[in-house]
């Protein structure tokens, strides 16, 4: 480990971790994203999921599939396979939306990085179905909410 | 399309939007993300990338093949042929590191969905790398910088 | 060619066929597929799209994505870039579905696997969200409706 | 769940529902799909897998990489390892060709959409390669035959 | 460019180099993978492909399906739209097979590495069918033989 | 099984084999690949990831996320949780670069293609970001030193 990263060998060398050896354990994360932009926009985006508009379900079925690619997308993670996925998308105040990602799986590593990647893309694709209207919309506050599972115990944020 | 959307029809239901008769320009896009953390998180990460650590080599490269990848990750982005692909990465303060992509291709659309995807996946590979010592971390300031090429014409920025 | 088949060399062997010559032609593309089931299962699935419900959403996202895929799952198939993609889900009568899946390229070759794998994979994610209440749900009629652009011309479905 | 769907939650959302408490055992679905077309063309690709040509082979390994897709396709489903998958391709009559798809595993949930998936993915390779001499071909009763494995018992098609 | 690796940029970082201003043009290569082994062996990996036996197209496809996967694999390959690819199997001697692939495009990077990736892949897959009946077979004289198209010029390989 | 290959059934028919009824178990594996070329070249590539240089991280991490793309390049392979990916690289001699990948996993089936494809990717990247200042650079050596677990017991390559 150089210098406190895991992911890196004495070297300094990037390899992906063994955890052949941890222990099956249910594994649970929770990750958010927010996404600011004029209100307006915040409106339309919010107005496009209402009805039989398809924007919110574009954004979470993005986030699910996105969690599934973690392992593709992050090129330390290891691949594991999840047993539950769900996104929460609401209006934060008059300018922002909120997402709230849920992982789950029963293995030897955790779903953190899941859960973010969830939590990011969802974001993004809500700014891609809006940046016709807003460009400068900005996503923030990507973050881990909640980890239970595994050797290092839980973790709750801090609010 | 619905109430400003241009992704959704008049129906509200989401679809890829049609450039056929867009004109091949040169495009450009660039997008940021900043990582937060603790002081000495930072300081590591960083110092993983000196020397001979892969640190930001991977976080790098993370980036890099998370750009071609965007149209499988964004469900309504058109599949287009990068040009150009660069990450930097550097500190930004003591307690934090900035991501910052440029995108280019040729074609009937814009590239800022994939330099966003690569700055936000940069900044999620350096959290994983670090997770293990800060959970804490947060991914924020993800927005485009610059823009051109195309009739919407260019985007910069405000500061 | 062996015996008429235009994927295989005169010794039978699998190639993708060289299309470095052939024009680059608005291409156009229009399939279809049917789902059918009881009455009961129709209608809630039906219902699922309806209101805020997800159900029409996810499946046309997974036909929009499925179509980005297709040079990845039909071996021989050229990789392109789509310039429009949009899926249609009717109720057909009272125990069916009716998708209708439009897909569009300007380049060297045509866009009917696209819009013929988009079709079935609707298909099928709209089953896969009902089996829990209706196994025996069947998928027919994926064929190609209509086809243009190209030196092997136009082509309509019979009725 | 929203009248009836499993994969939406009570406000009609989609998710990835949660297995992660259900027993793993093993799990067998066998599907089918049907491509029919004019005598002739159905006569040359039965012809194009005789002797050393690929054309079965083709449509065999396209269904079972495919499966291997399927949780990257149909967007609601879990990601599982199979175990076992085969394909069989046979002529069914003078004008059609029949495809029948075995999945296995030993997991949490079933099999039935890898099946399914495998068999409409051959059934479209199929058309590919044949679909410079017919257009027309229909692929149909895609459907699942079988099913074992898990808590909602099995299932044997009433033929 | 540090020192001589065009992938780098002056401070050693990678990227995906500008091809942004170069001329489009036909581009060509073709490479070449070894797979030694006992002789009976490569007798019995030759007689699977043999009569009605799958085994040389399978390996053929996992070839011509690699050439599409290029830019995924190798970091900083730029994506590009292959209008070609072919795969000669072939017994080379008694204790050795010869894969020899042909890829080619219109674009503005050659496919190099799209040759030379679905020829290693092509071998490997060989070697995943037989393993079983002898590890100790290797894979060697993976190479480039011939590059047209581009600034770089011309490449035949000397014997 | 064909002739002797396992991946082929009594007709000739490939198929994933069954795997279900196996043993779970630690299974491990250790893969090699050399590129050659001028000596100069050697030297840029060993240079390149000296100091600050992403030249070997950027080979490194190609080659783990190959191995985790294993079940997608190589078609009769079972999909598995790889539980530790490492791949070293190192000067042999003057004109010669050799690479080492270590796999491992807990499952029903062993890692040596995991091992090796990640080899030879590390070898093509390798390939790839020298290639403009030497084509003729060869990749050979590409075998199984080591495999342990399972039922067909532990392999050591002959020196």
């Amino acid at each position: 480990m150089a210098g406190g990263l895991t992911h890196l060998n004495d070297k300094g060398e990037a390899h992906i971790v063994d955890i052949g050896d941890k222990a099956v354990t249910h594994r649970r994360a929770v990750a958010q994203a927010r996404l600011s932009g004029r209100k307006e926009t915040i409106a339309t985006i919010l107005a496009g999921g209402l009805k039989k508009g398809d924007a919110l379900a574009v954004a979470r079925i993005a986030g699910i599939m996105a969690a599934k690619k973690t392992s593709e997308l992050i090129p330390l993670c290891h691949p594991l396979p999840l047993t539950k996925v769900s996104v929460d998308i609401e209006g934060d105040g008059e300018s922002a939306i909120l997402v709230r990602v849920t992982a789950e799986t029963n293995g030897q590593t955790g779903v953190e990085m899941e859960a973010l990647v969830a939590a990011s893309t969802t974001a993004l694709t809500l700014y891609d179905m809006a940046k016709a209207i807003d460009r400068a919309m900005v996503i923030s506050d990507i973050c881990l909410l909640e980890k239970s599972g595994g050797k290092s115990g839980d973790f709750v944020r801090s609010p």
